[in-house]
């Protein structure tokens, strides 16, 4: 049976077993579905064995991996396929039309947390394979896939993972589908990630709640104080006010910023998509030079004080928020925690005190689109959908491809086949079933392409 | 027999009705008590017509509400008395070191839920005025009690009965003890409460939480605009920065002035207590003027976006915050609440949408120290104690005392009888004794002087 006939017979089955996938829930953030996320590596690596791989699962101090691989090969090159199988909290639960690991079918999207985030791009990978296996008895190159369970808490465990199994991750090339497409049908390669420096933050004030009209006056007040700090890290043209945020950012050469700046970015469907007025962002950068080549700081929660309903007149202890850079290349994560945390020092209203904590930390990247690996992706992409693939930069963190190059002198060949509306981390996440079906395809095409490419 | 030879000889007779009043528990807040506090009500009413005076239950929506009064002196002045005969709640229960509502003695206090807030404070006037019949066979003025049981939740029924029933509320002055001495054996009538402004506010950006990779630079972040809005509110000297906000607020003269200031403030303790490294607050003015007649801006509370554990690279759709303004005299709520409004309104970040929530207010007051009620409120404690009282205005409010001036048009003269200490609202509440019968003279020479000062 051809490939073709076999994905198109196979399309029923593909979409059952991915439903399977996304009713575990394998939330890695909370130590309360610990065990679903066991259950969950362990359903990922059978999937493999299925798929006619040798695969295993590995205990991590945390969640674990799942590594599988199939060698049959030799002399043709060998692709690393990353991708994750734990997924983000589902809160807010009162938001979801349907349970979020109850995964429905609405119009032609799968709803589910995970769903493109990264169950259903990670999925279509081991499904291409399987697919070649059951019609080609053999794979054109070998692959071996690494597939953590803990990305969205900053992978604690996969640096000294990759560390300690290097030979056995040895290979060619990384592949990952962790991105989405430039628009529905207008397949893209991401070739430049941000990075991420994450904070906390606490301001204390009295040591206890104090009533407001009693002590109103004469005490500091850790809300007002963490708002007046908020209020001077930006100046009114949406820059940083950090010194030496900005060091060492370049700006881009005239062709890659006339390129970026090409894309036919929807301004108005992007504001009705988000529901804002306009856009908003630094001054002097198009929308989307502000998504991906921009450095952000963003807060991310905030809390403190008495937050019921009604009124209470209580003067708090305490204020706390979160927030977050997003990082571009030549700002190191280290460099910048450190100028921000002097920043907030400085900052510091009188009488109140300053914790700052930094949470984990990526660096930015960017590839050249000229190496083999991303001309194969290319024409794959290319015989999918049938049109030219678009190149893109993103404006999220996947530290692991900073680990690859890192650890194993790798790069990544981003292939995503989410769309930019696919609600990754809110509430009713979904992922488009025909672009599950057409990443199998993708995936199954580059392995050719690849082969192909030598 | 003289009336200081019968309060003596009445002590012992005294703290056992207290008891016997301590002794009902009527928690207003809790419904499974509501049989309780009409108990108490009847109690009450029943003390008053022994007493000599004629008295009623009034029914109410929630809690009965005691009226009583004894007008047997034409042309002399009419004292309303206003106090509460419902309690806080005693929870927790397990640190009281007696049961609640089995008034105990220890040392020179007696120990119960409501002692000081209000049974013991308010029984006093009852006692007064029955000491003086018993030994004068009439009072030097025309008295009216009003004894509510909602003090602890809000006072919902208080405003409509005091509407309803205007004329027979009729009085000179009101006089109410629900506030505490300045310090043992040193007393103090407070003449000045601030009002309040409540307000709840919302900072609307994208209308859901998005990914703050994707979508970070290009829209609007409420938890920022709602920081930068905060950071707007008051300069590097604590003072309001919203136009108008300090119209009309008079500065004292130099004597009112010098006497606040005066007050023999430990600093160094007040900063221990409250766990503050030093003093804060606007530039210009002392500790005490700060806490009581100057005006404020406090954020009492604050939430929006992700406040879980970990880090959660979430755009938040909103962000929310309460905050409150405790006025002072030529400062009103309502005139507040449209300055305030208008300035975040004018502040408000480009792209993010504000509602501003006004809840209930407060006005501002202050009596003149030289009116006769004062004059009289002032001698009669001199006499009791030996010692020139002191005058000391409060940072917080009494919303019955602005109820009186707005609907009957009366100030009032706060003449507490607690102590600072007294627990009120907490395990293990008392009252002095030697404060309960002094307090029951004080009103009852209260009464004496204000007949003098006709």
């Amino acid at each position: 049976m051809s490939l073709d006939t076999y994905l198109l017979e196979s399309q029923a089955a593909h979409l059952d077993e991915l439903k399977a996938l996304l009713r575990i829930p394998s939330v890695s953030t909370n130590d309360a579905f610990k065990a679903d996320v066991a259950a969950c590596a362990e359903f990922v690596c059978g999937k493999l064995r299925d798929a006619g791989l040798t695969a295993k699962v590995y205990a991590t101090p945390k969640h674990p991996i799942v590594y599988g691989e199939w060698l049959g090969a030799p002399g043709a090159p060998t692709v690393l396929i990353y991708g994750h199988y734990d997924v983000q909290p589902p809160e807010p639960l009162e938001l979801w039309r349907n349970p979020p690991f109850e995964p429905t079918i609405e119009g032609g999207n799968i709803v589910a947390r995970g769903a493109t985030d990264d169950k259903g791009q990670m999925f279509a990978h081991v499904k291409a394979v399987e697919s070649l296996m059951k019609t080609h008895g053999k794979l054109p190159v070998n692959v071996k896939f690494l597939i953590e369970g803990e990305e969205e808490v900053g992978s604690p465990s996969l640096d000294p993972f990759i560390e300690a199994h290097a030979d056995m991750l040895k290979a060619d090339v990384v592949v990952v589908s962790d991105t989405h497409m430039y628009a529905p049908g207008r397949p893209s390669i991401t070739y430049g990630l941000r990075g991420l420096s994450y904070f906390e933050m606490t301001v204390r004030g009295p040591s206890y709640d104090l009533h407001s009209g009693l002590y109103g006056g004469a005490v500091p007040n850790p809300i007002n104080a963490i708002g007046t700090m908020i209020g001077k890290l930006k100046d009114e043209n949406n820059r940083v006010l950090i010194p030496g945020f900005y060091d060492g950012v370049q700006e881009l050469d005239a062709d890659e910023r006339a390129e970026l700046n090409a894309l036919e970015y929807d301004s108005a469907a992007f504001c009705g998509e988000v529901g804002i007025p306009h856009p908003v962002g630094e001054k002097g950068y198009g929308i989307v030079e502000r998504l991906t080549v921009r450095p952000t700081l963003d807060f991310n929660g905030i809390w403190g004080g008495y937050t019921g309903p009604g009124a209470k007149t209580v003067l708090p202890s305490e204020a706390h928020a979160k927030f977050s850079c997003r990082l571009v290349p030549a700002q190191d994560p280290e460099d910048i925690v450190r100028k921000v945390v002097a920043y907030l020092e400085s900052i510091k209203p009188d009488g109140v005190q300053l914790e700052v904590r930094p949470h984990h930390g990526n660096i930015p990247f960017v590839v050249d689109r000229s190496a083999p690996a991303m001309k194969a992706a290319f024409r794959a992409l290319e015989r999918v959908w049938g049109v030219r693939p678009v190149f893109t930069r993103g404006g999220g963190s996947i530290p692991v491809v900073a680990s690859f190059k890192r650890l194993l002198g790798l790069d990544t060949v981003l292939m995503g086949f989410g769309l930019e509306d696919d609600r990754l981390h809110s509430p009713n996440e979904k992922f488009a079933i025909a672009n599950y079906y057409a990443g199998i395809k993708a995936s199954a095409f580059m392995l050719q392409e690849l082969a192909a490419e030598g």
